[in-house]
């Protein structure tokens, strides 16, 4: 059965607060050499056939926030 | 500056109830292709330098946990 993985990440122009507590995290147990940490989504679906229109229909409809969010995705088979 | 990609997805065993309640909304808005949902997590590392054990320790200390989560990583340059 097909698996399509989609990714989904905060637009790069907006603050990632959670991003933010990671890094700032992982800086104080001693990992001076992050300079940034960003979190997104991995969606893993698995679809008896894959249509590339109806895929972006349920990303844009539900799996990401177009305001906020970007998207990109992958069809394994 | 290298990138390091983190995907820590929940373990095959273990029931994701996030990802059965987007599977679940995604069926009833009529995908009904749709079979599974799991939903994991996608962490954007930005590393002045890149050293795998110390990417590894990073992910079992604090961005995985790995009693209940798996994890895979790519550097990208």
């Amino acid at each position: 059965m097909p698996t399509v993985r989609v990714y989904v990440t905060l637009k790069p122009s907006l603050l990632d607060s959670a991003g933010r507590t990671v890094a700032g995290a992982l800086q104080k147990l001693g990992y001076q050499e992050l300079e940034q940490a960003r979190i997104g989504k991995l969606i893993e679906l698995q679809l008896s056939e894959v249509d590339d229109a109806r895929v972006k229909e349920m990303c844009d409809r539900l799996l990401a926030n177009p305001v906020i969010e970007d998207y990109r995705y992958e069809v394994l088979q």
